[in-house]
């Protein structure tokens, strides 16, 4: 066991794309628990588009990760001493312990993962927060009903995958926009989607004429831009936008590109609504038992994409998002 | 009596604002009823920053008026002449009897009216599709609660006036936009705002910061452009944006704006949603009955910006909405 602590701590708030000197890679003392408190080793770590937002210093839904302190992020650990009753040596916890190798925690916002259901990793996607994401926003903020037509972009990314797998579970015609022909391929392929499009190759307007005759009854959106506005022309009667994220604005470093067809939610009689997963915390068993049931019976596919290193590989893995390269679940597994 | 019917049709599709040459001045003859029909003369017509969009050829709530049509307006007419067992001469009837001195009708979609009761304009007004959209935009598509924090822009105008009227009669912080030390001194003098915000002399935003300290909980959009962009800075959590119109977007000839703040919707948890006021329908005789009773216990005062004229004044009347030359509800009353 190593002595020290490495860290990946924010250094300086990005403009536009996060480059290499906006962190900062520490190594400090490994620390012992103290009363009430367990340690513990950090075994896979999650990347998250979201993340990009908690860099920046404005109002959101989290305050933004300070100048100096570690990166916020999500991880399972492996506890290795314990003074707290709930944890012992050799449990597996989730929760948001940071990019660093070492981790203290007092439990709070932390809950033990039982790894013999599921790989540790599946707790930081189908079983974690993309998980709850894609479950609550679109059975509770879509309001989605059976039968119908629901349309996701980022489709092939960790909360994409499993709105359609989800939706196609309740029955529904699943449509995801991806980012080349691999992604297309994985949709339509492993992960049971009506149909593909390759934001890269057609014209997304296009496209959705054809694979959504009669409208979409529910658009879920994590990308925003271009895609977001081509959506908007095709909405079905009283149809729901759900705003999950905008991964192609995170970056920019001019203002967000507002959908420049949002009179169409009047025309359509339709309505568009963004939430924070956090809100549904009381409801998290739920969503976990249905989502453990489609993974057990085959209705869902896990797609993970595992990246082997150490937390000095954490900035360039954050990078893979905003580039399109990971398929599935990004995570950073220390070897 | 006139042997000659004088009406405003569309000549050709306008690109950006409406120009002169865009409509088409006919003198046809006055046609009898046939059976089961009435026949009567215009005396008031109603003026809708609506009526900019149903120029357009493109899919909307309603099919384009077409070109060489007599354009589409909501009027009252003094019924003359009827073979209708509903209709007798004298009657006043609402409906969408269009841009012309003389009407035949079957009566579908016309309504008797009360003339004793309020005066004809007033049934294009508060107890008419402003009135109506007003009503259900705030109460059922912006869910109001009592003791709410509103906002509301085109404040001065027809449907803008009644919806913070409503909106104080319902127990309600009332913040209104409009343009102009005159539109905003009537909203916070006659008509019992809480506080104006005049979006030519001030920064929207600031003044909102200022007004809705604690966020807004309904904002009633008629406006669209910087203005929408600066309420959605301010939404409180849980809020709901009611796209009612988009009056600054209507005579571009470039795209929409589209709301560059959209991403606020996911920080507040808040949703955007659009309407059409005729799905209410069924519901206009419990509105009208609200707002009637409003009106007589003087908490909604009705403010009607009337031009006197002929059918030929329709042109630069309609021009008066985009300039922001109206305060209250815009009729031309036929001398």
């Amino acid at each position: 066991m190593s002595a020290t602590n490495r860290q990946i701590r924010l250094a300086a708030r990005p403009v536009g794309d996060v480059k290499p000197e906006d962190w900062e890679r520490r190594s400090v003392p490994v620390e012992e628990p103290g009363p009430g408190q367990f340690a513990g080793r950090t075994l896979v770590i999650s990347l998250d588009p979201a993340m990009r937002g908690w860099l920046d210093d404005r109002p959101s839904y989290l305050p933004p990760v300070g100048l100096g302190e570690v990166m916020r992020a999500g991880s399972v650990i492996e506890v290795t001493a314990s003074n707290h009753p709930d944890y012992r040596p050799g449990d597996h916890v989730v929760g948001t312990f940071g990019v660093q190798e070492y981790v203290v925690s007092d439990g709070k916002g932390a809950m033990k993962v039982d790894t013999s259901l599921a790989p540790p990793s599946t707790y930081l996607g189908a079983l974690g927060m993309p998980g709850m994401t894609a479950y609550f926003g679109l059975l509770d903020v879509g309001a989605l009903k059976d039968g119908e037509t629901v349309v996701v972009s980022g489709a092939a990314g960790a909360v994409g995958s499993l709105v359609g797998q989800i939706a196609k579970a309740k029955g529904c015609r699943v449509v995801g926009i991806a980012g080349g022909p691999e992604k297309c391929a994985l949709l339509t392929g492993e992960l049971g989607f009506d149909a593909a499009i390759d934001y890269r190759a057609e014209d997304v307007r296009k496209a959705l004429r054809r694979e959504a005759p009669d409208g979409i009854d529910v658009y879920f959106d994590n990308v925003g831009g271009d895609i977001l506005d081509a959506a908007l022309t095709r909405l079905a009667m009283h149809a729901r936008v759900v705003i999950c994220g905008a991964i192609s604005q995170y970056n920019n470093s001019t203002p967000v590109q507002g959908p420049s067809n949002y009179l169409t939610l009047l025309v359509r009689r339709a309505r568009m609504e963004g939430f924070v997963v956090f809100d549904y915390a009381k409801r998290y068993a739920e969503a976990a038992r249905d989502i453990a049931g489609w993974i057990q019976d085959g209705r869902i596919k896990v797609k993970e994409h595992v990246v082997k290193g150490t937390v000095d590989d954490f900035p360039d893995t954050l990078q893979m998002l905003f580039r399109g390269e990971n398929i599935g679940k990004l995570v950073l597994e220390l070897t």
